[in-house]
């Protein structure tokens, strides 16, 4: 009998603030980091994978919370993990003392949401099943047994989500065939940061439309006339038929938001996400509601099924992100993706990061094949950031996602990653340059 | 001219689970802790207290997280932080790299606060008053710049606080003698953890209102033929003249609290506490406008000053809890008692746990003073547990908090408890009988 022996974990930094990729309104200077965790088995060669994302200072932190979920799972047989992961997602969210500590937001319930990715990584490399594979080859009494229905009863019964699972299921095999054959839609954020020129935005614009990309996002909020010159200049760049949306990265009040998306509104912008904060349920549905021309959006930070529910209850979103890394895992991926489909919102996945697009592919092909059933009018972020350091990255090809083929979640690094990258002592940060970087 | 040298954490538990006291619905085995900070300076006797409340697991990634801020403090000016604490708020909440780890939300945003709250001890020790007293006598400019109205504008601005506080501004010396004199009002929740038996539950009923209580509040959730036994129970051993609160701490969902509210109606509840999850702002108006004989409250773990104002903005919520360690330190309390002056909502506020009461009562009393005017219509939660452990430990009686006199924030624990409680090498977690508590 397989045990789980040990929940290891890595502080990995990458110092991508040097290069002003990831500047935002919000975020200035990012060093893209993962809290990373290893569930290790017995068995040699068989772990899991996960990992929680950050942006630097309080890595240390969040990997500190992930070791605090050790004795949830050490000395475990497999079994009682990925036979079971909905029971395995409710006792660690469940723990009562570690409950305090959010509840079911911030670093603890990160900290949570990579480990059960882990374990879901570890059952997807067991069944030999790339995850959305996994998941899509789940009967609808399977993937909602997964599921935590506490609080959601109100928009979401089980009886529903088997209803609607159910309706998709007979269709499931031509989905698959689809996907295996187009990919899934990508759009790109990489000319859109905010500490790039004029030019260098117009040129990765047009290198991303050559690229087969039919949506690009640009960040915008720092000023509002930078802001609207900048729209312009990629409008003209990439013609009318490219959508073009931007992300304020939550800069905003309710008020500065309304009057600032005003300001664009002749753009023709696909959404605004993150008008303002990832909190403010009320907030986004009076700016949706006083912006009609402006599609409204928010979900990276939004931090636990409970609020996805009020935004879709509200009327708050035109369409929603999700994040692969900052709710309670997979499990509450699986629940808020039923929710949007329930409500039928389109799901535009945040990725980018460091590890974001490798993780969140899955989670949107699961949902095109199990779930909504679509794709065609949906997209998954993309930045060509870092991939190389995961041992199965994303392939994107003329502007699609081509759907994993490999076992598990697409989560692991390469052990040269880990050893160069881990902080303060790997030699990514131990070299005198570097040390200013590391306050 | 006066350094700040270092921030010193101590991870300090209590273990409160053997005994049951503070059980309750979802919160079966709390082991009270407190990551308990020091903001020392070069001034011999000088320093800062605060810490934030955990209930045991996970006290060590609270600590932490505290010690994750060090670069913000350690080296600075005195004046830099106690002559601009407004600006030492900001710069704490605005680090983005720290701030992608919530944002404004769970274990950063409380560790934050526990930082916040030293230097707002700090400033007071310095000005050689209590708390309550230093907010007391600001002026409405001086309270107003310590607040951050980012994401408020749409409820409350600048100026409507400032016109707010001067309305009340010159009757403050009139409340200073009347709280001087009465005290504020105090409730307790003493008799009604789950845990106790009913005669356990009637003794100390009885003996609350012997010692002038004139609310009492009973846990709830895990059984409701229990529930209504004991809250008729409780009617019968107290009288009608005495309220009775009930709290739920987050135990059901939103159809599950109409229900169960319903059956507990007759028994005329003052309110009821934490129907649902924190998060749920819809779902709280939702029952509150479905069970109207039954006053709606939550906000112990209402996580930030965005949260409060929607629970305001949807009418969710008759009355509020405030705590005084959950969110980001005075500043956002000072915010959130405007916003609830503004709307008319009544606070209650959260305490018991390490150190709560000690805390709360300083901005309960500041309220009263110079931002709400009122306390005759309002209480302040008591528990008499480890208050032993405090150089200032709250003075109850005759069912009211007496106004404190020392100087700052009554946050400092003696240092023979900091030895004893520390974990996990500290005496109360070393002897053997001690380790099995400690998983």
């Amino acid at each position: 009998m397989t045990k789980i022996t040990a929940l290891d974990t890595y502080d990995v930094r990458f110092p991508t603030s040097r290069e002003l990729d990831g500047s935002d309104a919000m975020n200035p200077d990012p060093d893209y980091s993962a809290a990373y965790v290893v569930m290790r088995t017995d068995q040699p060669g068989l772990n899991g994978y996960g990992f929680a994302f950050t942006i630097g200072r309080g890595n240390d932190v969040q990997t500190v919370a992930i070791d605090a979920l050790a004795h949830h799972v050490q000395g475990l047989d497999l079994d009682d993990i990925v036979g079971d992961l909905g029971g395995f997602a409710q006792r660690l969210i469940g723990d009562s003392q570690l409950r305090w500590l959010g509840p079911e937001k911030g670093v603890m319930h990160m900290a949570i949401g990579a480990v059960i990715n882990a374990a879901w990584d570890l059952a997807a490399r067991m069944a030999g099943k790339p995850l959305w594979r996994f998941i899509a080859d789940m009967t609808p009494e399977q993937l909602v047994s997964t599921i935590d229905f506490r609080y959601l009863t109100d928009a979401l019964t089980p009886d529903e989500a088997l209803t609607m699972l159910h309706a998709v299921a007979a269709s499931k095999s031509q989905r698959i065939t689809r996907l295996l054959a187009e990919g899934y839609p990508a759009y790109t954020t990489s000319p859109g940061w905010l500490g790039y020129t004029d030019e260098k935005m117009q040129r990765l614009a047009r290198e991303a439309v050559t690229a087969g990309f039919r949506t690009i996002k640009l960040k915008v909020g720092m000023n509002v006339e930078d802001d609207v010159r900048r729209c312009r200049l990629a409008r003209e760049t990439v013609g009318p038929d490219i959508d073009i949306a931007v992300d304020a990265n939550q800069r905003w009040g309710v008020d500065d938001a309304i009057a600032w998306l005003q300001r664009l509104s002749d753009v023709r912008i696909a959404w605004a996400e993150e008008p303002t904060s990832p909190d403010d349920i009320l907030g986004h549905a009076a700016i949706r509601r006083d912006v009609p021309s402006v599609p409204i959006s928010t979900g990276e930070h939004t931090h636990n099924r409970v609020m996805f529910k009020q935004l879709f209850q509200a009327g708050a979103v035109d369409l929603v992100q999700i994040d692969a890394a900052r709710v309670g895992g997979v499990n509450e991926n699986l629940a808020i993706l039923l929710l949007a489909a329930k409500f039928g919102v389109r799901v535009f996945p945040h990725a980018g990061g460091v590890g974001l697009c490798e993780l969140v592919q899955h989670l949107a092909m699961a949902d095109f094949v199990a779930i909504s059933g679509k794709k065609d009018d949906r997209a998954i972020e993309f930045v060509d950031h870092l991939h190389e350091h995961f041992i199965d990255p994303v392939i994107v090809h003329n502007g699609c996602y081509l759907a994993p083929q490999s076992p598990g979640f697409s989560a692991q690094m390469h052990a040269s990653t880990l050893a160069h990258y881990r902080y303060p002592d790997g030699p990514a940060w131990c070299e005198p340059a570097s040390v200013a970087r590391a306050q």
